[in-house]
């Protein structure tokens, strides 16, 4: 039997749980994992095209677990009020190839990249650093908020989105959650006095969501949005300023704000920060950039995590996806009964 | 909700059906999806390796719908009593890449893997055929037995196996099929009158099941064993004096039989002689082979196929794997409740 966690299981899992500790929880899974980089295979991700959208394959292993996570991106998904990204993953024993866990990875990547994200401002952003701002209040925005909130101890929320509904949204979700979240205007007006600069804006195009006049010394970026060939945010000025982190750097020279310069760009992959082999932040009026586009290795830690919360909490159906006959060779005598002669005629 | 088959559900629409039936159906299927071949996306497969086996993704997709394959290889989990082969197959809709089908593949591919066989055989096999050998009575054996019964009314099978046990398990499960069944005690007269030889054996190495002087005038071969680069069973001077068929070419030459032959050595792909853009056998005395190894549009075909099976018969559950938010901008407040403001001190 596989163990499986759906949509009602994730929900019941973070309820008893609560977010902050499984955001904080998720950030110590990446960390060990982004630790022992050079242990995982790194194969590129699968991508299968079409006119409305993308499906992707993004499998990785280390020696004993093997994951897999299926994903579309459906820009246009959204004007029938359906998800533009849904997703979901399978975890295998890489010593008998049998798959052990299956779950829903919607809402876990939501989790995850935001977890993701306060790994990387823990490692790059000034440590005292307490306010940030938001530009982009959409569906990964309250969760980028929580995990700095619960990793980070950010108090202060400076945010703007071009749409008043979204940002009454994230106003009534944050409600309560020990942030003071201030609404702003213009995304000049979030990002002033902010020590974390977020941008996470859906829009598919070359924008310029932060312009370099925009950002002052000592800032972290933490660049969500950019995540694919002809999808930026950052004016490119900024990203010569910047000490520029990213995950595979092959990778993000495709998908990331530094599409936008020379293939010699010079990168630092943030696992060699984690595991004390590069420097992060060397000083205080430094602008660090974390570049993030999401990798393989991230869902194999969501799903370790999620299938050990399931496990701790119980949460947890079981789908029957394994064939067991009792001798292997008989795979037939599973499936067709055994047929009875035929009544002698008399 | 995504339809969702496993393994009890895929036994209860074969018995349902019969597996006659089924399997005549799936070489429906195949043959109409091979006859659009060009209509496929068709991406190399995704393996990792490891040291006890391989896990591949083998994906493709139409203007309509996406598939893919989880599959892994370990021929060590014989030893454990575990499948050296377990499967499992999603679908999507390509036009918002969400995922419509998940089931069980194990038993589905055997299906598929039996029916390609007959479909492949329909087209290349003198009608007349009606004597099958077949070498290796492992877990495959009786799925092409059957499908050949089915398909193209084969009613007397030779066959051997090097284990006693293997023979004993075959005749069992073939009992009151409709097939004569003569078990022999080594390949060559196995294959004696024979007009068409199955090759099936699991041993993964380059062996010679068949030699050139087992093989007379006018047989069809149906090599489904050599799958993998290092794992053939026929003897080279067999392929110089065949036309052989394939599926992909430039997979076969490095998965099939034909990864004995230099590259250049001539092929023709099978969705051509099915679509009629080229010919099949023509001489009664031709040796055709069909080198199998099986493609991403052949489990598109089976999965279609079940899909619309567990739609007839009602067999089938339903997982909760897509998230539904009223708002698909609020994903967070699907999966955090709201925080009640704390009580103010008196």
């Amino acid at each position: 039997m596989v163990q499986f966690v759906g949509v009602s299981e994730i929900r019941r899992i973070v309820e008893r749980v609560g977010i902050e500790q499984v955001l904080t929880r998720m950030t110590d899974y990446l960390e060990a994992d982004f630790r022992r980089w050079e242990r995982f295979e790194r194969a590129p991700r699968l991508a299968s095209h079409s006119k409305g959208g993308v499906i992707e394959l993004m499998p990785t292993q280390d020696d004993d677990l093997y994951t897999v996570k299926f994903v579309n991106g459906h820009p246009y998904n959204f004007e029938q009020g359906l998800q533009t990204v849904v997703a979901l993953g399978i975890m295998a024993d890489v010593a008998t190839g049998y798959p052990v866990f299956l779950s829903e990875m919607t809402i876990l990547t939501a989790l995850r990249t935001a977890a993701m994200s306060a790994l990387a401002a823990k490692h790059l952003a000034r440590p005292e650093a307490r306010t940030m701002a938001i530009i982009g209040l959409g569906a990964q925005s309250e969760f980028q908020a929580v995990a700095f909130r619960a990793v980070l101890g950010i108090d202060t929320l400076r945010v703007y989105d071009v749409d008043p509904a979204a940002t009454a949204k994230f106003l009534r979700n944050m409600s309560g959650r020990g942030c003071q979240v201030i609404a702003c205007d213009e995304p000049g007006s979030a990002v002033m006095g902010a020590d974390i600069v977020t941008t996470v804006t859906a829009d598919k195009a070359q924008n310029t969501i932060l312009s370099d006049n925009m950002v002052g010394a000592g800032v972290h970026l933490n660049a969500v949005g950019g995540d694919c060939p002809g999808k930026t945010e950052l004016q490119k000025d900024i990203l010569s300023r910047a000490s520029v982190f990213v995950e595979l750097t092959e990778q993000t020279r495709i998908e990331g704000e530094i599409q936008q310069m020379p293939a010699d760009f010079p990168v630092t992959e943030l696992w060699q920060v984690i595991s004390g082999e590069a420097p992060g932040r060397t000083r205080r009026d430094e602008i660090t950039l974390f570049d993030s586009v999401g990798f393989a290795v991230e869902d194999f830690a969501a799903l370790r995590l999620l299938r050990d919360l399931s496990l701790e909490t119980g949460f947890y159906e079981t789908l029957d996806l394994i064939t067991s006959p009792s001798d292997p060779r008989d795979l037939f005598g599973m499936i067709a009964s055994p047929v009875m002669p035929a009544a002698r005629a008399a």
